[in-house]
Formats: C-alpha cells, structure tokens, sequence
C-alpha cells in the first residue's frame, strides 16, 4: 500500500503566441509541474510565470527537459552526442532555475520530454548523457521516470535519486508495462476508468491490465495529461478522488 | 590616475559547427569573458568549455546577453517588449550560471551584446527591462557597459554596481563618445596606436581624440575585440604593455 | 460603389504542436489566404496542407511573410538590414510557391505580416527591401497593404501592382486611417456592427469613424482576423451579408 | 571508362556571422554547388549570393537538403514522420529555386546533408519521404548519392533520375564502400593520393581499396570537400590533373 501520491503534468508547454495548458488551472491539482525550458516549448515568460504559480501554489519545480526540437515538439528522436546532450540539458536546468529561484523555489527535479523520455527509457548512452547534464546542476536532483528504464539506472549509477511514474490514463500490460499508443487499450478515455485506475495506483499499487491481470505497479508519482480537452476538469477529480480514497496527495520527497 | 584595468573580451561566439573565437587563447589574456548564452551565438557545449576554460585561467565570467537572433548575430535591434526582455535576459544568465557553478565560478556580470548594447545605451525602456532580467538573478550583478548609458542609469537606479568601459581600437570624439562605425578614424588598425591608446586609457585616464583634443575617459574595464584576424596576438600584446607601463591587470571587484 | 470585393485572412499561423486558425473552416469563407511562411508561424506541412485546402475551395495564395521571429510571432519590429530582409522575403515567397504550385495553384500575392506589416506601412527603407525580395520572385506579385502605406509607395515605384485592404473589425478616424489598439473605439467587437461595417466597406466604400464623420475608405480587400474566438462564424456571416447586401465576393484580380 | 565527371561540393554553409566555405573560390573549380538551404546552414542573402555566382560560372545548382537542426549542423540523426520529412525537404527546395530563378538558373539536383545523407542510404522510409518531397517540386530532379543507396532505390521508384557519386578523399573497401570514418585509411590526407585517387575514379572508374583489391566504382560525380583547410586550392588542383589526364569536366545531364 501506498500512502502518499505525487501529481506531476507537463505545465508551460506553449511558444510565445501559442498556448497549449492551462497552467493556472493544473496548478491548483498537480503537485509537481514538470515545466518546458524553451526546447520543445516554453519560454521564458511562460517559465517565469510558472514558476511564480508553482511557488504560489507550493508546487514543485521540475526542468521538463527535451531534445532541441521546437519544429517537432521534442517528438522526434535524435542521435545528439553525449557531451552535446548534458550539455543541452544542463542549459535547461539552468534557465529554469534562474525562475524558480526567483520565485522563491528550486529545480526540484527533472524530467525528459517527448522523444527524449522514450529514448532514455531504453537506450543507456543517452540516459547516462541526461543524467551527467542533471550532475552538472550541482545538487542531486531526483529523476522522475518509468520503472526499470535506463535512466534510472543511470541515475542510481550516478548516485542521483530515482522517482517513479505510473500514468492515469493509459492502459498496462501484464508485464507491467504500458501497452503502446496505436494498439487498443492504450489510452483510457472514460472519466471512471481514469479515477479507478488513479485510486488503483496511488491507494494499492494494483492496475487491472489489458488481459484482465491484476498487476503490480508500484510509483510514487502519477503522471496527468494537461493538454487534452478536460484536462484541467480531469486533474481536479483524480485529486479529489484520491483524497476521498484516503490517499495523501504530495510532492515526494 | 587608474591603477588597475580589467580586460574583457566576447567569447564563445560560435554556434555548434562555427567558430568565430579562438576562446582558449584569449582566456590567456582578458581578466573578463563575456561569454555568448545562446540567443546571438554560444551553444551549451561552448559554454561550458568556455566557463571551465575561464576558471581555469582565473578568468571572470560575463554573461553576454542579446537579443534572440541567431540569424542576424544579435545585430538587429528589436522593439521587445519590457517583460519579455527582463525574461530573456534572465533566461540565458541562467543557463550559462549553471555552467559557471559547475566551473567552480560564478556569473560575474553582465553585458549585453551588439545590437542590445547600442539600443540599451540610450534606450531607458530596454535598459530598465534588461535590468530587471539581471535582478531576477538574485544577485547584485554588475552591468558592464558604455559611461553616460541609460543601461547605467536604469542600474543605478535599482541598486545593481556598474562598470564603465573604453575600448582599446576604437576613436574618440572631443566629447569622449565613440566616433560612430563608418566615419573616419572609428576603429585603429595599427597595432602601435591600439597599444598606446590602451596605455592611455588605463594608466592615465585619457585618449586623444580625432580632432586632437585630449579627453578624460574613466574607465574600469578595456574592451578587446576577440574576432578580428590578429586578436589572440593583439591581446597579448596589450597585456604586456599594460603590464610595462606599471598598470595592474585584473578583474573589477 | 464597389462591386466586388476580396475577403482576406491569416491561415496556418499554427507551428508544429501548436494551432492557432481554423484553416479548414476559414476557407470556406475567404477569396484570399495569407498564408504564414515559417519565419512567424507555419510549418512545412501546415504549408502544404492550407495551400492543398485553398486550390480545392478556389482560394487564392499569398505569401504573409514576417521578420524571422518564432518567439514573437512577428509582432517584434527588428532593424533588419535591407539586403537581408529581401533575402528573407524571397526565401519565404519560394518555400511556400513550391507547395502551392504543387497544389495546382501558384502565390498571387504577398503581404507583410505583424511588425514587418506597421514599419512597412511607413518606414521607406523596409518597404523598399520587402518589395526588392518580392521581385526576386520574378512574377509581378501585387502587394496587399493599407492605403497611403511606403510599402504601396515603393511598390508603384518597381512598378509592382497594390491592393488596398480595408479592416471589418476596426474602428476608423476621421482622416480614413485605423484607431490605434489601445485607444477607445480601436477594434469593433459586436457582430452586428462588424456586419454593418462590412457592408459599408464593399458596398459603399465608406466607413462611419470614431467621431461620427463619414469617411470614404476605399479597399479591393476586406481583412478579417482568423485567430480570434467565432473568427469562423464571423467570416461566415460576413460573406452571406455581402451576398444579401448585392456585393460580389471574389479575390481581386 | 568514364569519359566525363561532374565535381560537386558543399557551399553555403555558413549562417549570419558565420562562414565555413569559400564559396567563391570553390565555384570557380565544380561543376556542381550543393547549396544549404537554412535548415543545417545558410542563410538567404548566402543563398543568394551562391546562386548568382554559381549562374555567373555555369556551375549547376543543387539544393542540400537536412533536417531542421542548426545547432548540429544537420549531424545529429532524426526520427521525423514521413510526412513532415517531405515537406520539409520540400520547403528547403522550394526557397532555393526562387534564387535560383532569380540567378537565370534552376535547382538541378537535390542531395541530402549530414545525417539525412547517412540515414537515407539505407533507411527506405525517410529515403522515400525525401523523394516524395523532391516530387512536390514538380520537376524530376535528380537525386545526388551513394550507389545502392535506399535513397536512389526509393528515386528510381518514383522514376527520378539518380546520379551516383564517389568521394575523391575517402578510403574504399573491396566491397566498393567507404572505409568507416575513424578507421584507418577512411580520409586521404596526401594530396598526390587525392589526386590519383580522383583520376583512378573519373578516369577509369577504378579505385584501390584498402586491402589492395583493384575495385570498379562507376560514378558519375565526385564529391569534394569545402569545408577543410586547403579545400580551394585541392579543388583546383584535382581540376587541373583530371582534365590532363583526358577526362572531361562537366555538369551531369
């Protein structure tokens, strides 16, 4: 069983003119806003105005950071050279904390985007290039991920703390894994599924997979979409939900 | 009498496969790098091996901060809005702090690059923004920049320390400004009179101005130019002039 | 009296993740897209597409080409030097012929977009690089502008052809020119009186200003602003009220 | 026997402040001018300048299309979706043409940069999404690359032209392949080497690999590098020694 349950979304992810989140709205039901650093989205002040709510709401800072990509919304995986790779993700981690200090808080952890989360899920060149950019940030900045990927091993090779993610609204295999967008099941789309499956995974540690199996899953922190329709009305009732479960809803440690 | 001259230099202002500055022997140099952040020139990867260069050579580190256009170099003013400005500016202090602290240093000051220079020289709307991009540091920074500038002024006026800078290979008018890029005798190409006028601003606080007049122009730090042909020679050469004249070469406070 | 009028928008003005107009739905109602070139808004495949959409509903093509600004979507004013901005006006009229030539149409027009749009309405040096880019294109492409504006004037004098454009949404003065955005009465926003104003425009070539005087404000284009909430339905109603009112709606010759 | 070789090079290849290539010195040596086209490199007024000094030597115009990355110079391999990789290589094509048009000449050739190059020669879906893009442009312009590229099969399959090339500095296998960079043997420093290695090619279509084997290599072009130190004058330097040897220089039909 699980006591305590982290929310984390991705907060901040438009581009000057462009909006994609309602980023005050997610503020008052995540408990940690893996903010854009301005490679895939985001710029700085949408990060600074982020930062501002973060630290207004007590929620936590983390550098959602990602390939440069803003063509392609970090989506679009790519071969970038270890030292290009720490180098760039250390430069997010840096502007951002620039606002969060600013606001009164830290970069309280990181995140990779997009292609760049698939990518240093499996592939250890790239995980450990990610986690030497973290270390360049000079304090142990936990790593916020899916169990068993390469970059949580990176990171505990690296002494750097390791958090693990489950996703509200996506269906899992047997195995424990998620079943692959495209593939049916992959996304649950029903309010009631989402709010059971959050209730399953923050209060037991348990999700029912596609096959019927009960598996388990064990995260500290749970991962909300913030740029679908509903997105905002979704957060409010898995928090609400899991306060009515009898879960504490905070930030890990 | 001016005992002590600072040497600073623009640096890192390449971009990924370009290079424009031969940064490892001018850090051999210059007490000041003003290191390019991103927005003008200057990737992650430069960075951080400029800043590790700099702390190495007990080299200060300046955040050289511009307006975001790779494109142009920096060189095209922009009517940017103020909050837009202060955030961008703060942005890239950030990103290249994080390289700095894991250099074991620290950003240092700030001066803003081309065309945000100019346009922050005489512009108090920009000056004010750019200022308060470097007050979203924390820290009370320094700005590096022309004497009489609105970028002084709009320091001044939240607190911030100024420095003044002369350049060694520019010419003078009577009135101790800049004789404009275009007219006759704006830059000194002779490796003697660049040597001379360098001695004279530092040791003895004057230059000699295009019309004959000699001028007094206080200034704390000299500004080199790091990506003509015969820089890294030039700055050499400057130093040890400094040096024989009995002038100290270091860093500002 | 005018018998026939053009109805212009800015379509495509999305990038990559981000979406900002309805193109598929604007193109129901326009005779003339202006269509984002990259260097403000539009991607390649966003391109592609609205050029795709506007040859099917017989829509014709222009170029909205912008000073090279993603992060401000254009509406920064930048002092770019005259050969560069020709260049990069050019490049954004050929980037965009290719998808619409390969859509069976080919640019008939271009207009500046956001800041490039203001300082080309006065400022003769820019005019004159932005038509210089636009006769690189080989074809006389007419400039799509306000009346009066340096970039009509420079247009006339490289003997390319201009076509006025009026504003459905914005309120006028009495010397026929816009109030500014700020000021009271600027933008229009009750749909009957857009209708009216609309019908004044086409049918009348006249426009009630601010202080109540009737002005004579003659246009062959008609711009409706496409990224605004009921953008959509607007334009709708404003062609079915031209129709009704006895104007013909087509793009301008 | 080969009676008649094409020599083509990379030019253009700086951005803004930044140079890399002697355009014109090189132009005054190759048949042939793969020009960047801003997305690794190049700028529009380079753009430019390169087609009218390549109309001005007769020398062929081709554009050299990459993926979007700057910051990498188009080295850093993507994942990008067929359909955002056409249109892509479909707008770089596109914005070259129209200076290309303006210089009196046409794009005659795309070949693909960097990484695109690499990937496409053997990955059959992005070498088939770049000659989709090619055929966007409407005319059947052939592809520059390696023999038995995916790119020439995915060409030859849309009935494009192909033209195979051949590299006057690289190392070669028994099997007619390159030599790996960073195995030895893979670059030829000498300039004699380079020289007979060009002639061995154009001449006889023969090269001696690695092992010693006599190898064929058909090719109806040879790639010279731009971008090394000494890049012009070896340029000249193979010119000279293939038209003494008999073999005719010349553009491909």
């Amino acid at each position: 069983m699980n006591g305590t349950i982290d929310l984390n979304a991705d907060l901040g992810e438009g581009f000057g003119r462009w909006h994609l989140t309602d980023d005050d709205a997610l503020l008052a039901s995540v408990t940690s806003a893996n903010v854009a650093c301005g490679f895939h989205a985001g710029d700085p002040v949408t990060m600074r105005r982020v930062c501002a709510g973060a630290a207004e709401h007590g929620v936590r800072v983390g550098a959602q950071v990602s390939y440069r990509d803003l063509a392609g919304f970090g989506r679009r995986a790519m071969d970038v050279p270890a030292d290009e790779l720490a180098a760039e993700v250390a430069y997010q981690i840096g502007a951002l904390d620039l606002f969060a200090r600013a606001a009164g808080t830290r970069v309280a952890y990181v995140k990779p985007h997009g292609a760049l989360y698939h990518r240093t899920a499996h592939d250890p060149e790239q995980a450990a290039a990610v986690v030497a950019g973290v270390r360049l940030a000079g304090t142990p900045l936990p790593l916020l991920g899916p169990p068993g990927s390469a970059l949580h091993a990176a990171a505990e090779a690296a002494e750097l703390p390791v958090v693990v993610e489950a996703f509200a609204d996506r269906g899992y295999r047997a195995d424990g894994t998620l079943v692959p967008r495209g593939e049916p099941g992959a996304v649950l789309t029903g309010t009631d599924e989402v709010l059971a499956r959050s209730v399953g995974l923050a209060r037991d540690g348990r999700v029912t997979a596609v096959d019927g199996t009960e598996v388990r899953v064990r995260a500290r922190s749970l991962c909300l979409h913030g740029d679908t329709p509903g997105a905002v009305e979704l957060a409010r009732r898995v928090r609400e939900e899991l306060v009515a479960a009898g879960v504490t809803v905070g930030a890990f440690a």
